[in-house]
């Protein structure tokens, strides 16, 4: 007879309930508020103007054999920092055997480490204000973008740099500095980076939090204002805000929360991807230069050096290299009211890069060059319905930079569309499905289910005052 | 201006409940009903000798030159089957920065391809019945246990055997035969498979079920006590029970899901572990003889060969390569019941096959020789706990086994221990964390979270009647 479960008093105050409802409930309380307790948002383009005449900034492209650190490893011709950190340049071979072609080389980015992306937040007159950064990153056209409090590699803030402390890190590494609020390893683009996550974390500060000059306080409708904006609110923004909790006021959804992960279950299932690091100079289809690495036909990305200057980062000067897409991207929920709850069209969607080879994207997420090879001469799924749709079905639209701090001039064309039943039917196709704002947001809970691109469509969906 | 949400009225019976309660609770009621409506307990210990002289079973050990099919690689030595499917044995190299030793060579396994492990059930009497298999597998001691209803690669299904077809496989690929009430993608044995995820599916039958004479119906209660007998409920029904619905029925935890997260995401950031495939043929400590593949010093495990004769399988006899351990593992949760909450400690464990670096394992999960090499010569944590415990502390004891398709004779002893505060403190130490049912219950939706040993005691400890 096996022993008993017996009870062992511990005290009335050791257990805690496993959701907190009221944290969801200040982030759209948040979100319901534009004016800030700290800066107005007018106030706000005052300050960014600010931050940027305050630093000097220059980017420069260069020659491969500028770059001070870096260089082609012999045996591979891999693009690797000497510190062997950071992150490398190598070569990809991708087979999917239910995609045309079937299979492709390309460069990829290589950057084990996981690095954190935090933000701050602390409650200003009962509202909850995201601690925000006008941070430098060289790859974007307008370099300086409003980034999360704090945004490192490990290299980072273990000092591989040799710069300064980064600021505020503390509250992300230390317990008890903070009551974690979100924590989640998300993956970034798929189709450039290999298996790279980063640590998503919004923390609410314990006491008072001191105020650095290139940093400030905005609810996050003030951060939703400034979403509406081309260029100002940066990807590692975008991704960490979309990983808030956040209320679900759907009164259910058209597939059940069960329905939906069989769904996606089943099309990671489907899909046959291998993957194959194989070294960057012996990538068939792709010719190094001086001063670029191309495609033979001029296609997808090259990859790229540049030096950079600059006051307000870490260290004062450096050089990397970068990637760098051919145009701007195009990336797009289609939406409907069903019942009137909002349900956004998911993708399933392989990219090379991915650890478990299908998150979920946008509706259409297409850069003509990047993803050409995956479909061929095919045009993409509703790319048609996104971009003839007139301004009365379109609910957000606005240009966003991808991260710069490894791509250069990657912009998107980031929107909203409203579809109909002749145009998107809720019988969706293989590979897409209708869910709620709250499905996703359930999601992002967990890493690996909802790739970048459709974590800043979630934030833009937040902004737009739709997903409340 | 943007245009607004409107709202389309689709019907009003477009929407649907995003969580189905009802199905924990029917869940639940099954592991309450040891009285099947089919076939009682006694009967099928009847029923189940009754088809082990059924059929003629009959495994033989073999030199590797006696395999048909399978042979080593010129290059590379892997051990490979010719039609390129199935599975490979192949080489690993893994390096983890924060274990002794610091990196490690060994044979795994490589099974890119995604099996099914399905369950399917459906109500008698108002009770939900399972639908059992009793399977011949080479690697289990007694041959014969009680699998899934189906239990496939897609080698099997997709007759790359050219086997017979497998039964009931429709239910699980097929839509609008049954409805899907769990189904995700689950890593096995990270130290024996690289990257390797099943999918684990339980399916309610829609209509009446034509019952073969291989298989029965039980409740999850009948389950429940073969799982208190050795060796009878394979490892693939433990999994698949494991990630059925079931009630959470505690008022809080000690953590909640918020902080559990977060600390899961802290373990995965903070093992820097790189994996990768080399050649096995070239591996260091591993020497291959006739017969076998053994580490130097006769440790951790061995690849073998035998040859299989069978009539209830897809087909009739077969060789294959197997993987053979060095005696019986341990694997125990030690358990407290907090403020009448019963919890769980569990280890944050690395195993170099996980795709995403950390899933949480047992607080003890112990094979002397599979694990020396990542311990070193330090004596696993409470495992002296484990093993010093008296029959008053044991709430639950058995021997199981491991996948018999892959590892020959691969027995763990599961226990389910009872702590205090002096050998299993509520603050638990780095790298493991008091959990309740209900919240590995819900990160079991979700792959990669929870190992297959764990969720075999979850599986246990549902079945020792403490869950609920």
């Amino acid at each position: 007879m096996p022993a008993p479960f017996v009870t062992t008093a511990v005290g009335p105050t050791a257990l805690q309930p496993r959701e907190d409802a009221a944290t969801a409930h200040r982030m759209a309380r948040s979100a319901a508020s534009t004016t800030g307790a700290q800066l107005s948002t007018e106030a706000f383009s005052h300050w960014l103007r600010k931050r940027r005449s305050a630093h000097r900034f220059h980017v420069d492209r260069i020659p491969f054999d500028a770059l001070q650190g870096w260089s082609f490893e012999e045996d591979t011709g891999n693009l690797v920092h000497r510190s062997g950190r950071f992150f490398s340049v190598e070569g990809l071979h991708v087979t999917h055997e239910q995609a045309t072609p079937r299979q492709w080389h390309q460069p990829i980015i290589k950057q084990p480490e996981i690095g954190i992306l935090g933000i701050l937040v602390k409650e200003f007159d009962g509202v909850l204000h995201f601690l925000m950064q006008a941070k430098m990153e060289p790859g974007n056209r307008n370099l300086l973008q409003l980034s999360p409090t704090v945004q490192a590699t490990r290299s980072n803030y273990t000092k591989v740099h040799q710069g300064a402390d980064v600021k505020y890190i503390d509250y992300f590494v230390r317990p008890g500095k903070g009551r974690v609020l979100a924590d989640v390893l998300q993956s970034e683009h798929g189709s450039w980076f290999l298996h790279k996550s980063n640590r998503n974390m919004i923390v609410e500060a314990v006491g008072d939090v001191p105020l650095d000059e290139d940093f400030c306080w905005l609810t996050l409708g003030q951060i939703g204002q400034l979403l509406h904006r081309d260029n100002v609110v940066n990807m590692d923004s975008r991704t960490v805000l979309a990983c808030a909790p956040f209320p679900d006021t759907a009164t259910g959804a058209l597939h059940s929360d069960t329905e939906l992960l069989s769904w996606i279950t089943a099309e990671r299932s489907r899909h046959d991807v291998s993957t194959r690091r194989v070294p960057l100079d012996a990538l068939p289809g792709w010719q190094r230069s001086e001063e670029s690495i191309d495609h033979e036909h001029g296609r997808y990305f090259r990859v790229v050096a540049v030096s950079v200057q600059a006051g307000s980062r870490e260290v004062s000067g450096w050089t990397q290299p970068l990637f760098e897409p051919y145009g701007p991207g195009v990336a797009a929920f289609l939406t409907r009211r069903i019942d009137g709850a909002l349900h956004i069209l998911v993708h399933a969607r392989v990219e090379g890069g991915f650890l478990d080879t299908v998150e979920l994207g946008p509706t259409v997420q297409y850069t003509p060059h990047n993803y050409a090879h995956l479909y061929g001469d095919e045009r993409p799924a509703y790319l048609d319905e996104v971009l003839a749709a007139g301004p009365d079905r379109i609910h957000y639209e606005a240009l966003h930079s991808e991260e710069g701090g490894r791509f250069l001039n990657a912009e998107s064309r980031y929107l909203l569309v409203e579809a109909d039943e002749t145009t998107a039917p809720l019988d969706a196709p293989a590979g897409y499905r209708w869910v709620t704002p709250g499905q996703l947001t359930s999601l992002v809970r967990h890493g690996h289910y909802v790739n970048v691109q459709a974590r800043t469509l979630l934030a833009c969906l937040r902004a737009s005052g739709a997903a409340a």
